[in-house]
Formats: structure tokens, sequence, C-alpha cells
């Protein structure tokens, strides 16, 4: 297997050992003066990128502005060489130097995010198509059998003492939450969120589950201890599975839940509901098909399905940077190739919803938790593996405040099931979120 | 205009004089006794249609069964020529032979049709090529400006009294009604879809709508009446307008309501929302994207669109005889195909519902009350017309419960809309439908 099909940066089991990116760090500022076409390029560059709402500060501490636009935000630059990383390709540099430093933010970075995710959006349109070549988004790494596996250690066995750090206590969901009302905490519109998933598949005790990519095993225990169905609950992420079977047992809820180490396209028997919350982003176009055919196979006649995902409203490539630091092989269908999936298993879509502000919402709770342990994230894997991760949450509140990104659940059953309400009124009687956690 | 692009029975907008299918009636029946290659192939028939529970009776009554199968239904056969058509072409013929007498049923007509779609979806998988393209569907012919135009002319000014006698007296919605409870009427149903679909527009007064293919007005009234907006209504068939006018007068409505007699593609103006209600399916494939650019030029920023269209759950062409017959120009897009329109207007999908088996509901009321008034009908526009139409709503009966067809309602609002609600709890904290009419 060829290394450069794998993230480029080491995974970082061993927390003894902070890890630095494969960029090397510029150590010394230079402080000459730009040269008049370095002046000229970040004028180009922030035409092209639609003139969002920020100015340089280069390495000499001179500041450039675009003309006719108030700056919100700073961008401040250590060495010419980023300006011409940032030039040669924004999307992936602009991650790589916040992360190394030598581009440094002033005002609120998920802000500064969503200005820069509206001002591409509207001018990508008239952007050369030689610009579109240089600056586009490469294909995302092969998701085949053995390469997800790779791909899904890259980021989830980062270590389960990482992620609750920051994520929510309840059940330690890593996926979009649903804040069906206002001022709800992230533990309880988690809550809510697995509540929402489970009515929506119309669950009643004694049915079986099966679950695709299952993260800590929080939706399977809630399944099996709110609902009393039966779960097979599959995942490629070793420390995951170690994770969700410890807590299982701690709950008395191994005699429910079998959760199997496996890939989801070895699922295997037939059930009455097939959930996947979080898992489709990372399952590759390619398997889209594959995906339906499992989904078929394991759905009895009047089974319900889920899928959870986040997602498009066009076709597009995963942002580069995203897609090589940290979430190798991700792809998040459009809604379009998203229906594709349901056509291809010939089944029938029964509703979709669209949460995008509420992965904004629950992004922004996981940074500002994220932010209050920053000196421990530091501690167990350095700062540029800080600076990332911070750089990551920012981006993807942006992402999913500026529209860039969906987040779509889908319900489907095939195509000759019968057995369906009249209404969605179900889901709605009593509030989904527990009143306090 | 080429004549064979038109639909091939006249349109009877003259009330006076029945009119005949183009098909020539064969008065006399044979008698002789079937030929054993004839025997041969209507089990060659039955076998490749799924093997429905069904036999023949043929023209001398000679019954043929398919073998091991219980038929529930018989099929009459009046003479040879008629077996020679089912053969070559059972997608027009079927229909044909049905609406001249040449072919008769016994049982259920409804759950006949459902046998044989459920049938035919399992066995096509197993045809070979060429029968494929021996009886496959022709594409819809064009809905330009000018040929939509006759095709819509073509149904729907078929005259308001025909359609009076079996619609809704509520509000005249010839489109699918949403029975959110058991034992509602059909008129208290479509009230309900027509306040299931304000509420999901969000409406408020003095908002502004814009609808595309308004038919006889009712959902215009209805928005205007209950929810004090101003409307702006197109419509292609001259007597649909002609009557929502005058309705409008009589309801004290005119000064909310703009019945514009006139293309969506020619729909100027923004507005608060978007409604489209049963005109999609007229769109025809071609068409997609313009329709996505009139409503992305129509909706204001923070706008809200609704398009309530038959649907497929894989992309498949209309049943020949009803495109030849019935709906001239019908093309029901599949669910992928729908969102292709979302996605074509970079637009975000907020919110889909599939409402099949409440069409299959309001058919079988539509039904019910066509057959109380078939000898009006038959005076009116003769028999074979009036077998005709009792076919058409027993296929599509059939093909809703058989699902064969979907009813997609789609919410959907510019792609950087972030006036967004946070849960559709509002759809459903009272009744749509009135408690009663």
């Amino acid at each position: 297997m060829n290394q450069s099909t794998k993230a480029d940066h080491p995974r970082a089991t061993n927390r003894s050992r902070p890890h630095s990116l494969a960029i090397p760090h510029q150590e010394q500022q230079a402080d000459r003066p730009p040269h008049s076409y370095e002046r000229w390029l970040i004028g180009k560059l922030l035409h092209l990128a639609g003139s969002p709402p920020l100015c340089f500060r280069l390495w000499n501490g001179e500041t450039i502005n675009t003309d006719g636009v108030t700056a919100k935000y700073t961008l401040q630059l250590s060495d010419p060489k980023a300006l011409y990383q940032l030039v040669g390709n924004p999307n992936l540099a602009f991650g790589d130097l916040y992360s190394s430093g030598r581009l440094e933010v002033e005002g609120s970075l998920p802000d500064l995010m969503a200005a820069l995710y509206r001002a591409v959006q509207d001018a990508r349109e008239r952007w050369p198509r030689w610009l579109e070549a240089l600056w586009r988004n490469h294909s995302p790494r092969s998701t085949s059998v053995s390469e997800a596996r790779d791909n899904i250690h890259h980021h989830y066995d980062l270590g389960n003492d990482f992620y609750s750090l920051w994520l929510d206590k309840a059940e330690m969901q890593y996926t979009c939450a649903y804040y069906e009302e206002a001022g709800l905490s992230l533990e309880q519109a988690q809550l809510a969120k697995l509540e929402h998933v489970c009515r929506k598949l119309r669950l009643k005790p004694g049915q079986t589950v099966v679950e695709a990519g299952c993260g800590w095993g929080g939706l399977a225990r809630y399944m099996a201890r709110e609902h009393g169905v039966k779960v097979h609950a599959y995942n490629i992420s070793k420390e995951q599975i170690e994770f969700a079977r410890a807590e299982a047992r701690r709950q008395n809820l191994d005699h429910l839940i079998n959760y199997v180490e496996d890939d989801y396209r070895n699922i295997s028997g037939q059930y009455d509901a097939f959930v996947s919350v979080g898992m489709l982003e990372h399952v590759g176009k390619d398997n889209f098909d594959e995906l339906a055919q499992v989904i078929k196979r394991a759905l009895k006649p009047e089974g319900m399905a889920l899928l959870h995902s986040i997602g498009r409203n066009r076709p597009m490539l995963m942002n580069a940077w995203i897609e090589k630091r940290i979430f190798p092989g991700a792809y998040p269908p459009s809604i379009g190739e998203f229906m594709g999936i349901c056509e291809s298993g010939e089944f029938s879509v029964l509703d979709v919803e669209n949460l995008r502000l509420h992965y904004a919402r629950t992004l922004e709770d996981w940074m500002s938790r994220f932010q209050e342990h920053e000196s421990e994230v530091v501690e167990m894997y350095g700062e540029e593996f800080n600076r990332a991760w911070r750089m990551y949450l920012a981006g993807s509140i942006a992402a999913f405040q500026a529209g860039a990104l969906q987040l779509f659940q889908v319900v489907f059953t095939h195509g000759q099931n019968n057995n369906l309400l009249l209404n969605r009124k179900h889901l709605y009687t009593t509030p989904a979120a527990p009143e306090a956690v």
C-alpha cells in the first residue's frame, strides 16, 4: 500500500509523543519588505476569493486591504513562502499554515471561515478554468475494505480520552445533535438526536436492528436501553469497539448488543431496522451501490432504514485539507447522490430532514469545550495538532453556517412495503430531549 | 404542429357529441376455437408477466389458466386480434382494449391492476432485451411552451362539470389529498393537504406567493383566505383559469389573487414563497433545469419553495397508455431526478415527505364517486371515454398501491438562507384537517 494514500499526519495513538505535521516549520521570520508583485498577488488572491472582509498583515508588519472592503479579520503571514503556498493551493495551505502557526488569525476563526466560504461560493463561478483546475480539491483516497480500516483508524483511534475531553458526557456522540428547542445543552441535544432517530425507525421492543458504523456504541446502547431492541453494531475502529463493549457491560446491556469489529460490507442476517449515523461520509462514492445492496439484503420486507450523513446541495469534492489531514477518504454526497443510493436499492424514500444548522450548533458546543481543554490537547499531541483541530472545528462550523455542508437524515424502506404511517406526528408528540441530563 | 404529437382521443369539450377512441371496435366476436399456438402465446404472456393470479377467457368461452396459480381475476378477450394487440404492446393495448370493451375484467379492477403491477415489477428483471425493447414505453411528447398548452388542454379542459362530478366539493383539488388520520372524508383530506402545504411554506399574513400550475385555483384561494397572503397563480388551462377567477370573485378574494393565464416559464417578480402542486409531472425532464432557474429567480433570499409531484423510486417512463390517452407529455421524476432540480437551482432541500398511500386513498375516493356518476359520464362523452377513465383511475390506484408511483412533497430554499426552523413540530401542533366540511 502506498504511504501517500494515507493521511499525512501520524496517528496519534501514542499519547506521550507529540507529533508535528509534515510541512516544515519556518523558524525564521522574514522581515524584508514585500516585493511589489507580492502586493499585487495578495490583491489578486483577495479578489479571486470574492473580496471577503479581511486584510493581510505581512511578515514585515505591512497591512494590505481589499479595496473598498472593511476588514473584520486580519490574516498574519509569517514569511513570504507562506504567501506562495497560499496562492498555489489555498484549500490545502490555509489549514496547514494555520496549524503550523505561520498563519495567524485576528478575530473569530469560525466567523472568518464562514465569511470566506460565502465569498468564495459566489466568486468561484467567475474563476477561469485554469484556476479551478489549480485550486481544485483532489479526489478522496480509496475506501476499499482494507483502506477503509486505515482511514478510520487515522481519525477515530486518536484515543477515547481525547474525544471525551470535548464530546458530550451522555453518549460520546461524534455526529450532529438535534437541538429541537433553543437552549438545549449538548448532552440533551445528543440524546434528542438518538431518540429522534429511534422514532423515525418506529422501533418496538423485541425488534432487531443492525447499525453500520457505531462509533463508541452510544446509539446501540440507547436503542437497547430505551426501546428494548436487540442490536448488531458494526465498526472497524478497534478502540471504539472496545470502549463500546466495556460500556455496554457496565450498563448491563451486553445481552442485547453485539458489537462487531467488522466492515459494514460484511453485515449478515435480516433485521427490522438498518441504521447508520455518520458513516456514509466515509463510505466513498464508488461504494454507494454496494452499500445499497448491503441494506437491501439486511432489511426485512417491512423494515425501516435510516441514513444520517453530512451532505451537499450539489456534488463537490471534500475540502483538500480536511480530506488530507483530518478525514482521509471522506466524501459527503450531494442530495442527488444520496437519493441515488436509495434508487440503487429500489427503496422508497419516506422522509428527508435537513439538520444543517444543528450541526453548526453542535460544532460550536464542541469547539467551546475543546478550547477549554487545549492545554491538555497540546500536552497529548502537541501544538500543531491542537491548532489543526481548532481549525477543523472552526472550519466545520463555518461550512455548516455558510451552507457549504448539509446534514441529511433520510428514512426509507423497501419499495413494496405498505406498512407506512399516515403522518409524522409521532416524532413530535413529546419532546425527544430529556428534561435534564 | 404535427397532429401525431397530440393525444389520440379528441378533446371532449363539446359535451353533446360523444366520441370514441381511435382503435376500431370489433363488432363481430369470433367464436372459432383458438389455435394451439394462441394457447401457447397466452401461457407465454402470463409467464412473462410474472404469473399474476388471473386467467383468460377466450372469444369461444375457453378458459386458460396459469399453471399452479389460483386465478382471482378473469380477463375476457372478445376476439383473436385483441390477443395479438395485447401480446404486441401490452402497456398500450390493455387500456385500449378495456376502453373499447374488447377486454372485460371479472373481479376488482384496481386489485387486478395492483396484482399485475406487482407481478410485472419482479418479472421484468428477467425479460430478454428484445422484449424490453418491444414492450417499452415510448418517451413522452414535447412539453415546450406551445406543446404544453395542447397537452394541458387535452386533459384539464375536459370540462369543469366533468371534474366536479367526482372531485371534492371543497376546493376541486385534482391532486393527492392528505389523510392525516384514518377516517377523513375526501373534502377534509383535501383541505388538510392545502393546510399542510401552507404550514410547510410557513406562510404569514401579507406575504406574497407565486403558484405554478394552479388548477381550479383552490390552493391560491385557501392561502389567501386562511393565511392572508397575496397570490400570483399561473395556469395555461383556459377553462380552469376562468373557473378560478369566478370563484375568487364569489368569495371576495379577487383583491388578493391574480390568476394569470400563462406558462410557468413566464413567471416574473420575487416572492416569499413558490409553490407548485401537481404540475411537475407535466413539466418534462428536458425542462427541469429551466424550472429550477425560474424558481431561483422568483424566490426572495429567505423564501420557501414547495414542489408536490407524483414521482418514482427509480427513473422510468410513464406507462404508454396513460401518456398517450390520458396525460400527454407526463413524466413523473424519480426522487434522484427530483433532487436534481434542487441541485440545479443550488437550493438546500429541507424536507421531503412521501405521501404514496395517500394518493391511492385519494384515487379510491375519486373512483367511487366517479362510478356513482358513470351514466352521466357516458351521456357526456360516451362509453369508451367512460371506460378509459375507469381504467385510468383503477390503474392509478394500483400503481400507488404497488409502489410503482410515489407522491413527493419537497420543501427547499436558497442555499444560503439561515432563517430555518429547528424542528417540524409546527406541522403537527393542531390537526391540518377541519373537523367537518
